[in-house]
Order: C-alpha cells, then structure tokens, then sequence
C-alpha cells in the first residue's frame, strides 16, 4: 500500500491490527500511558492514529502483567486507535542506574526505587507482548554517541544477537497478545532496529543482516544522540535504499519540525519524538513563524493566536498573551494548551506532506 | 425569576450580562485566569455557567490594567460566559504578608514578590471594573475564626464601611467595564458581603444595613473559615431571612457535595469553592459511592469507571485502574481528569438539584 513519490518520499497505509495509519506519520510519545498532559479524546480530535508507549515505564509502573489482565495497554489507557511500543533498550541505557550487559541481557537498578531488574530480548518480547502494542521492537543496544569503531562494532554484535533471539521468541509467543485473533490473523508486528554508530559501513552490514531475518518492519535507531544534523542524515540516506521498499521504515526519536519533514521526503514512513510535548512544558512552541519563547515578555500583551497560520483548536481559541499568562502564573493548563497546540502542529507537518505526495501520485 | 419551592430552596434564573445563569448554581473556582488544569471548552461541556476570577491574584499578575487594555477578562481567558470577581479581600487576608489594616484600607506585600501593594475598598472596585466581570463584590474583611465579640464587631465596622464606599464608587465608575454597553443597560453588578463572625446578632445587623444600601445581590462571607458544619449552618439561616426575595444570595468559599446541596435547599443561589478541583490534584474524586482516594492500592487493578453512576467524559472513558496509574506515575493528566469529573460531580448536584426544584414547582 505503499506509492514512490518522485522526490523519494513514500506515501501509504499501514494496515495495523487496530488501525490503517496514513504513513508519513509523526507518532505522538506517550511515555507512561499518557501523552503527557494531553486527554486522548484530544488527541484523537488532532488526527493522532498511532502513539507510543515505553515499555521501560510501563514493566516498571504499572507492570506489564496487571496491564495484561486488565486486557492490554490499549484497554488500559482507553486509546483504541494505533499503538507502539519500544523494546525497552534505549530507557535502559539512558535512565536506570548501575547497569551490568552481558550476551545474555542487561541487568539494572530502576531509576524509581532502584530495585534489581534484568531485560532480555526474550524478556523484552515477553513484556511487550503483555502490553499488547499494535508494533513491538526487537530489543536492541542503542550505541552511545561518540563511540569508536570497535565499541559500534561490539555493540552491534549484540544488536544483532539480539534481534534474532527477538524474532525468534516473538514469533513462537505473538499468539498470547491480549487481542490476538487466530481467525482474522490479527497478530503484533515486530520491527528490527538498525544500528552502527555513525559508521556507514556498519549500519548496512545490519540492515543486510535484519533484511535477510524478514522483520515486519526496520527502524533506524541510536540516531539524535547528540551526533550532528549531518550525520544523522547521512546515515538515514545510507540505510534506507538497503531497506525493503514493502515495509514500512522507521526513524526513532526524531526530531525538530524541519527534520520530520526533511525525513518523510526521503522515504521514512514513521517517526516519533517528545520534543512537542517536552518543549511545550518548557513553554517552547513551535510555529509556522519559527519557535515561540511564549514565556517572553513580548508577548505580554499580545493578542494573536500563538500561531497565525494554525487551525488547531489552541489557536483558535487563545492568545499568546493568555497562554503567556499561563506560564507565569504556573499554571497546569500551560503544559496541556502548549503541548495541544505543538502536536498539532507536528502532526500537521505530516497531514501537509501526505497531501503533497498524493498529489505528486495522481500526477504521475 | 425566583420561584421559591416548598422546602424553602429557590429555583431561578440570574440574567447577567454575558449569561443568564440557572440558579441554584455551583461556580468553579477560576483563580489565575484558569480552572486548574480544566480547558475553557470542557468547562463549558460541563455545563459551567459563571466561574470565578481572583481579584488579588489577577491584580499581581498579569495586573488589571494590562487585562482592561486587552478588552477585560472574558476576552483575555477566552470565557465568554458569565464570570464573578472576588474583592481580593480574602487573599489579602490569607496569601499577603506584612497586612497593615486601617480605615482606609490594607497596606500587603505581594506573596509573589514582596513588593508593596494598597487595596481600599475603592481600589479594589477599580481593579474589578477593569477586570470586567459580571459580578465584582464589595471589599470586605473576612473576619478570622474564632474571634472574639469586640474583634469580631470590630472587623463588622470596617466592613461595613467599606461596604458604603464600596458602593459609592461602583456606581459611579461601572461604566468603565471594557463591555459597558449604554444602550441595552448590561452593566456589572455589585454584591454586598455579610460578615459578623460567629455572631447571629451581628450577622443580621450587617444584612440589614447592607439592604438598606441596596446591592445587586448578597453574598454571606466568612464561613467555611474552621468553624465546625452546625455553626456555618447556623449562620446560613440566620442571614437568609433578612435577604430580599428578588436579589441572588451567595454564600462564599462552600463546600463539600452534601453541603452545597444542603444550602441550596435552605435558598441560597450561589455558591464556589476550590474544592473539587483542590482534591482533584491531591487524588481524591467525590463519587455518589462516597469519596474515593484514587491513590489507593485498591484501585491497582480496578476497571470500573471512577463513579459508576456518573455521565462525566471521564467516567465514561477512563478506569479507576487508569486514574490511579496517572498519579502514581505522577503525570500531569491526572489532575485534568480528576478535575473534571469532581467538577462534573458538583455541577451535577445543582443540576439535579434544580430539576427537583422544578417539579416541585410544577406540582404546586
């Protein structure tokens, strides 16, 4: 159901056992269950179709076996639509404490009590099973950023020891999903995760070899890790021709609204980040006009829509002035009005260049 | 518009200049410019028909002149319903530091800053002109509990002075709301404050001073101040009957669900507090099962809605097993959600109230 438009980029549907998403698609982060301050009836309002949850999070609190007998992460957090989860491997790395890899798995402390966990890929599968998610990922290491050529390489090896032990679990346990339906086939995908540091060499000698592993899908992880813009693109440009044009492809946690955009152009069909929602807590808006410091005392009195050009239902209604007020006086209906108004816009991005790409098709 | 029903409850409508509002109604509490952590449009969802705005709160920040030149409250928060101002009184008495209290008014330091500030009872009228509500109230002490009869009479006579300068200078700077309009005639109401203490005597001779001045309405201040339930009841119903038939009486800063429909029987129109959305951000909802601390481990794995017989948005999506995930995880939705179904609760109480009110009318 995917269509080349001429410029590269790939306009489609991805028929997901709980919705057909329109892919380019941004992919709202809903970290422990909730899209930060914004209610799910909001995010449906704003064209949402898919969202993620963070498998990190949700093993910790609530656990992915209360979430399992309360029949899944979608019943559990009321969003019927599209979800994914990751494999737990990038919060692993980043947020708990005192981690110990060995081929094996990764032993960890968690960061809200510090008690002793381990995470498998087998152990990742199983959770991400539990949680039910419309898109599991196979669990990977996400290779920090510097790091030289025998760390990538190391690491890599355990990305890709680890991506089979992932298909392989997840294919003989897909069946126990909350949802999973023998007669329509209704079934949890599994993505592999391509990773390699920032060698180009690396990257493709493991897009080859998860390729050759017949994955439902392929990311792009262990980019925006802090490696500049250039190489993040370079290494997007160098992976995606080695990927399979039927299935879908993946970018993890990009980016800024000129990336997002940059990368739907090129031929990525997903993308997700907590940027919108993490800058709209720091009062940082983004805009048709550029970023808004809405906290800025221009804005005092200013009586425009945060964003001239937005349709959203923040723009609609308020003015920066007010929004403005909001922020200083600490109030909490900033972070959810902020964080409205940038998912929007983010997810308008999307809507915008979908269109264009259907326009190219019929045109062709 | 007042019918009064047999039980002594009164079933009305208050036709004020931005909405004609049924009574008896409950106003939520709007202190910065915001209900927190609730949207504009699900307030009106709910069925808000007036909320209230923090005189003292909104002098500070963003400052009435600054809201007057952005065309008044209503346009500023986007609430184009009816709305009351407080005088600023209370939070002079309870937020401010450093009170020096004189005939002439209150010398306080902001609680934000420090800074020097002088509330009379004519500054207090100009600061609510320009915020621009439908109803701004006289400037008033809210006399502290307990407090002696010299103290307590003490306090009387400043408030009843202020009252009569209170008045005075309303009516002859009404016409500067940013809305004043001269040829339909809206303009904001004043209503006068009964104070008095625990005092019956003292109380009736407020009310029946403040008659004799003729305000727009009556509000009964200074309860709900520590003083135990009978004594606010007491007082409720000492001060009623002196009120006039035809003006709106609003008792001040009440209550829990059973005592705002309490007094709504005993005849009083209006009523506000913090509550509902106060306990919402510290986890408890008020239910028709009684009040549930969503935090408790009870709840880990409990999918009935939050109050099995409410219609709210939130009881109609959302699990117990959900709502308790969302603090314990500590996110920003739980208070939007607990906030909306307590307020949901507590309209629902004068809605149903009303419908009462009005059969018993009907069977008259």
């Amino acid at each position: 159901m995917i269509r080349e438009t001429a410029g590269g980029g790939r306009r489609g549907a991805l028929a997901l056992p709980h919705r057909t998403v329109q892919t380019p698609v941004f992919m709202p982060v809903g970290t422990a269950g909730s899209v930060k301050a914004v209610p799910q009836d909001v995010l449906e309002a704003l064209g949402a179709e898919i969202i993620l949850g963070n498998t990190y999070h949700l093993y910790l609190r609530p656990g992915h076996e209360a979430i399992a007998r309360m029949g899944g992460l979608h019943r559990f957090i009321s969003w019927q639509r599209a979800m994914l989860t990751d494999s737990g491997g990038f919060q692993v790395f980043s947020l708990a404490k005192l981690r110990k890899v060995t081929d094996d798995g990764v032993e960890f402390r968690s960061h809200l009590d510090g008690s002793k966990h381990f995470f498998s890929p087998e152990h990742s599968m199983d959770v991400q099973i539990a949680l039910g998610a419309d898109i599991a990922m196979a669990f990977d290491e996400c290779t920090e950023y510097p790091a030289d050529r025998q760390r990538a390489e190391e690491s890599l090896r355990l990305t890709m020891a680890w991506a089979e032990r992932s298909l392989a679990h997840h294919k003989a346990n897909r069946q126990k999903t909350p949802w999973f339906d023998e007669k329509t086939g209704k079934r949890q995908n599994l993505f592999g995760i391509v990773q390699g540091g920032m060698y180009a060499d690396l990257r493709k000698q493991c897009a080859e070899r998860l390729v050759e592993m017949d994955f439902d899908g392929y990311a792009i992880g262990g980019l925006s890790v802090g490696e500049p813009r250039e190489l993040t693109l370079e290494m997007i440009e160098q992976v995606l021709p080695m990927l399979p044009k039927d299935k879908p492809r993946y970018v993890m946690g990009v980016g800024y609204p000129e990336e997002i955009e940059q990368y739907a152009r090129l031929g990525v069909d997903m993308m997700d980040c907590v940027l919108p929602t993490r800058a709209a807590r720091h009062a940082l808006l983004f805009t048709s006009e550029g970023r808004v410091n809405i906290k800025n005392k221009q804005y005092a009195e200013d009586q425009n829509p945060p964003d001239p050009n937005c349709q959203c239902p923040v723009c609609r209604r308020y003015t920066r002035a007010y929004l403005r007020h909001l922020v200083q006086a600490g109030e909490p209906l900033a972070a959810t009005l902020n964080s409205i108004h940038n998912l929007a816009y983010y997810l308008g991005i999307m809507q915008r260049v979908r269109a264009e790409m259907a326009t190219a098709n019929a045109s062709l």
